[in-house]
């Protein structure tokens, strides 16, 4: 372990964070908010703090290497949403605890979205700010460790990403590779954000809500400046856009860094992933719309716009709602929950387990029935035309069961803390998910739930964003021997 | 497909099957029961059907292939459950519709051992004998199918034990494997039974008791024939005895006919799936014991007492109990339900996803560790000395994804025939790991559920007996081709 070169790099990464609290700063001055002292405080903490840790150690030059890269990326989302929990606590709306701004912060930094606030529409537009700009950050993380590092460290078989990956692959040293990928992705998710904010913009929300939205769309953070979420706006208009904005956001970034290259779009719809996505989203919104308007719950045409949007909204793991789910049968939204594991595409935003990693795990499952049948055969799993490495299918199935498996120990561990059944499932599902939405007692905010649930549950949101092995295998002996 | 040698088999089975008909008529006799003309009937019913579709083909001598195997294994089930359900539709007591009796034959010929019935104590001798008779029935069928079809159908990773197999191993012919094997374990079967049920009746019970708990004991069937089940007895030292017999008849029969002929005992205590079985049982017991003790549920020595007895008997999947379950802390109760999944070894009467596929999952997702920190090194999984063939080890995951993928789907789907989520999440548990018991609106008796649920849940026991593949791969366009 390389603990100088890790240290400097956690303090840069918190002097930089620290410069996050200035624009909420900047908005809060604009909309004449009190109390933005609170941001100020947070910015000197986090930036004193990033300074000592940075300063004795600024000038060790090491590489890094892949086992450190599991410790950089835990870091930075366990550090990070502690400092960004400051504003929270010390801001007199909501001027919450440390567990509750604590789960908020990591809801907001792992694009999860659950929320423990109320009457978030009284909140102060800093605040609001504030919140919806944690989900961009984390989102922009989220997409380098998805595209650059993940397939680096071999998480549950994404070294099949390896190749593709933008940027220079030579050799274990990351640095170079993660520079050189971050700015190019930067470049699109800027774009991405920029240009779903001016629709928004255009289709009538104001510019506070365009952009702040557009920060939690592109990031599949499901934050919003409204109670009601997209529903507040109440137009087809806005609830369009959100679709096809989280549609885009869901896609491997890699994908539309090749778009934007070479300038084509064919590719698309030529990767087995896209469309085991849109057959997915499609196919569950199909059954959606029929549910909804076969049992009455709405008209037809409030079925099709109310359920393609929480169909789109929950499989891609956004979280964002227009339409009062407690209304819906029961069965529709535990089949939303359940489509949520699955998620959105591997290098995006998304959470769950990841599209390609079903799409495989479904082909073995196909291979294993064909092989009961023709027990001779060799049946290669193929993704287009070239056939996955047998480690890669290893990888995967080795992640489905430790999903599987945490899932269940987090689902326990919820039950002993006094959870009822719906209430456990849900949010469990939604936070290992990064999904946001629940249902039962926290089906409107987690404020509700006992501390010792929300602990467990910013545990869930980080397992589930460092797609678990990265975290596991930190609590492993192997990890920290030589 | 030899369709005529299948139904040759299928005719003499089902006039086998007449004569199970014969014993609960000789006990009703015994104990001058009413309406004992319902098992003339249901004996002639069977008698005939299995006559006229016997004679037409009883000349026909062809070989069984391994693709017929699956038919033949899926028709035994599904025929036998619709014929064993004639006595408890044509007798005045219970005199219960098509879907409870076919429901409940079902669960005693799965050895699932979940009941439609009320009022259990009340029941004639006849029934209750024959009810005890089908889960013996059943886990004799079982045996035979887990110790010598499956290994030679290679469902799930099942061909690991090909070769410990008692009986002659030589080429793909099915029939006279089967014949061989079937006697062996027909006599460790049959000497556990009347050692179980000698133990019975020299602890207290009477001698229908004795008999009837044995024969649900060793199939890990779980039936009664008393409401309060085991804890009718109110007798520690009964709950020893069935403790001790679910332990052994939930033990890889193979290993039984091992020290049967070897006449030696210290091979059970290598054997890495037994060594996980213990382990499992045990660590679960302890967190048993301790929370009962500790949350004050009851005294320390009835913890040890009902904490013990409940966790074997639901990890096993027999599903007796002693105790109210009910009162028990939540948290435990589900954590029972899960550990159902695990189940017994493979190769026993026992339910669920058997212990050898869950110690192999866990093997194979530590080695995914260790490779994302040692990506070059080259690592088999082992069970012993012995390294598992890959080819096992994919079957293992796709029966695991497999398992958990048709659990989410009839999960939906009882929550689409209205049950609620507690109530929805055990009966398939119960059913699909043929465990029996399960919790809300089914805690007492499975009767006040809809019609619908109750063909799903049937529908349920036979994949989980199946070991889903059996039953899938009907359902696939491949097999009914050429
Ligand atoms: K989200
Ligand atoms: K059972």
């Amino acid at each position: 372990m390389h603990f100088s070169v890790i240290l400097r790099i956690l303090g840069l990464l918190l002097m930089l964070f620290s410069l996050s609290m200035l624009p909420p700063l900047f908005i809060g001055w604009i909309y004449n908010d009190s109390h933005l002292e609170a941001f100020g405080y947070a910015f000197v903490i986090t930036l004193v703090t990033g300074f000592l840790i940075w300063a004795p150690v600024f000038r060790v030059r090491q590489e890094l290497r892949t086992r450190d890269g599991f410790l950089v990326t835990v870091l930075f989302w366990a550090v990070l949403s502690g400092f960004g929990a400051l504003p929270f606590m010390l801001h007199e709306h909501p001027a919450i605890n440390v567990v509750d701004a604590v789960f908020e912060s990591m809801s907001g930094l792992t694009t999860t979205g659950a929320t423990i606030l109320t009457n978030i529409d009284e909140l102060p537009k800093s605040i609001l700010f504030y919140r919806q700009q944690l989900q961009w950050l984390g989102g922009m993380g989220i997409i380098v460790l998805a595209v650059a590092v993940l397939p680096m460290l071999g998480i549950g078989g994404m070294q099949l990403y390896r190749a593709e990956t933008p940027g220079p692959v030579k050799d274990a040293k990351l640095t170079p590779r993660i520079t050189e990928t971050a700015k190019a992705l930067w470049y699109i998710y800027l774009s991405l954000t920029v240009t779903c904010a001016l629709a928004y913009w255009a289709a009538g929300m104001d510019l506070f809500d365009a952009v702040g939205h557009s920060f939690s769309t592109i990031a599949i953070g499901g934050f919003s400046t409204h109670d009601d979420s997209i529903g507040y706006f109440n137009s087809p208009l806005i609830d369009a856009i959100a679709v096809v904005f989280m549609l885009i956001a869901g896609i491997n970034f890699s994908l539309h860094f090749f778009a934007w290259r070479h300038r084509q779009l064919g590719h698309y719809f030529k990767d087995p992933e896209v469309q085991a996505y849109f057959i997915i989203l499609g196919g569950v919104s199909l059954i959606a719309m029929l549910v909804l308007s076969v049992t009455g719950t709405y008209s037809l045409g409030k079925s099709v716009q109310y359920g393609v949007f929480e169909v789109v909204s929950i499989a891609t793991t956004t979280g964002f709602s227009t339409s009062n789910f407690s209304v819906w049968p029961t069965f529709l939204a535990y089949l939303l929950f359940l489509t949520s594991f699955a998620g959105a595409c591997a290098g995006s935003t998304g959470g769950g387990m990841k599209v390609i990693r079903v799409l495989l795990i479904y082909r073995q499952a196909i291979r294993e029935v064909t092989r009961l049948l023709h027990p001779n055969a060799i049946i290669p799993i193929k993704l287009g035309r070239k056939a996955v490495p047998d480690r890669v299918g290893e990888a995967v199935w080795g992640f489905f069961s430790a999903y599987v498996f945490i899932f269940i120990l987090l689902f326990l561990a919820l039950i002993a803390t006094g959870l009822d059944l719906p209430t456990a499932f849900s949010t469990v599902a939604s936070c290992m998910n990064n999904l946001g939405p629940a249902l039962g007692d926290a089906s409107l905010t987690y404020a509700e739930l006992p501390d010792s649930s929300k602990w467990i549950l910013s545990f869930a949101m980080l397992l589930g964003r460092l797609e678990i092995f990265t975290l596991l295998v930190l609590f492993t002996p192997m990890f920290w021997r030589r």
